[in-house]
């Protein structure tokens, strides 16, 4: 069995695709884009996209494409601590130039300029695609800011550990595929996400569209909102809530259809946690 | 007095300042940090950043400095349509190469592809830098994608009129500054925006919130979520909405603070539209 994700090598998605997935054949791919396309072209069996980290907030081309342009569901959702190591092709070695993407430079910049206040930062595409970078030039002093599965896919060295800022940094990842797969990590929840639109120009009508939610005590986790793309002031929205009584959840997308909302499930899933 | 926009010359952002401070002295700067950090700092009297998209959604860079670290503000509000138009030196010139702002060119892609199907595009910083270059480089077969205010700041000639695909595109801006100004431009309404958190999960919070404006009915005009910067699953939230009768707005205020709900007021401004 095939499974795309969001690649290079090395990537965060990559280490999710290796835990959940650990037998199958893993297929990189360039954008997401390109992963949730070939999933929906039957190219690959299951897709892995990241969904929303918590600093940087919801990932803009999953949530667009999912709603405008695919008809497909999440099976799972699985939430990893970001983690920046500092790599290079060996101990000992004096950096002058640090690459990696913009994201993780940030986090890692408090670390950089304390213990490397003359070196280069360089930014590039993703962290994996820096770290390939470093490991190509073993001759050159150069460092990647990168995850570990980075290190253990380029044959690099970790000359500094867990350099990110924040500690609290955590990434959900979505499992795109057509039934759930047994998957061998602790589950800590399930829930469901679904999009709507409102009808036009209705005062409160995204207060009533809570409300289905609301006063059944469903915990709504996450709200997102998205501009149409038609015109200024039109959104849809996306809504994660917990999935604990399927009787009561029912009923509350019964009544969202009944007062004039349509929806979008974009998944039923169990959620799972990377240590 | 000065007042400060996002630059460079030429950019949408410059226009909105020629419009709404015709006579004063407009100071550019590099990045909607810098512009908001001026004005905190006493550099310029006024600012003007953009604060949402139709197509592309809010300005992140915006909505998290106003919300995290600024104590600002916002006094007025001013709607412009975009249009692109495809700039070169001289009319009638053999185009090569075309530049522009990732965004700008996928608007214009569809014309260009049409019309210029042989053309290389390259990515620039900004429209308006796109348009400079071109400015400065009259010998080369280069035409840029950029707004009508960098064909008249950089003396350009409009080879193509209104090449953008979606006719609907919109940009908010906010000025930024201690107290109302008289503005030359049509009103079309009065908004209050507000940034709140919510008392910890709790259930139906969100809901709350909204029903102490729902049930008045006062009119949301806008939602977006954003992570707190903190865990996962931890939001803070900017609304918009109308402000036609202050004696409600009020009570709702009082309301929300009632129920717990701290918020923070980004501003209580009119609308205007640019033709």
């Amino acid at each position: 069995m095939h499974v795309g994700y969001l690649g290079p090598k090395g990537s965060f998605t990559h280490n999710i695709a290796l835990k959940a997935f650990p037998d199958e054949e893993l297929i990189p791919l360039g954008t997401i884009t390109e992963v949730i396309k070939a999933y929906e072209e039957g190219d690959v069996s299951y897709a892995i996209v990241p969904v929303e980290n918590a600093i940087e907030g919801p990932v803009l081309e999953t949530s667009d494409y999912l709603f405008h342009q695919a008809h497909i569901e999440t099976i799972a959702e699985i939430v990893q601590p970001i983690k920046q190591q500092l790599l290079a092709t060996a101990q000992g070695k004096k950096i002058e130039k640090i690459f990696s993407h913009p994201q993780a430079i940030a986090q890692g910049k408090k670390y950089v300029l304390e213990n490397y206040p003359d070196v280069i930062i360089e930014a590039m595409a993703s962290t994996a695609y820096a770290a390939r970078y470093v490991a190509e030039h073993p001759q050159a002093n150069y460092a990647a800011i990168a995850p570990q599965a980075a290190a253990d896919e380029y044959g690099l060295e970790i000359i500094a550990q867990d350099i990110h800022e924040i500690d609290n940094n955590y990434t959900r990842f979505w499992v795109l595929g057509p039934k759930a797969v047994p998957i061998d990590l602790k589950e800590t929840d399930k829930k469901i996400s679904l999009a709507f639109t409102l009808p036009d120009n209705l005062p409160g009508a995204l207060y009533k569209a809570l409300s289905v939610f609301a006063w059944r005590g469903i915990d709504l986790t996450k709200i997102e909102s998205r501009p149409l793309k038609t015109v200024l002031g039109e959104y849809f929205f996306i809504i994660d809530f917990a999935n604990h009584n399927e009787e009561l959840v029912g009923f509350a997308l019964e009544e969202l259809t009944a007062i004039g909302i349509h929806y979008k499930i974009l998944g039923k899933y169990t959620v799972y946690q990377l240590g």
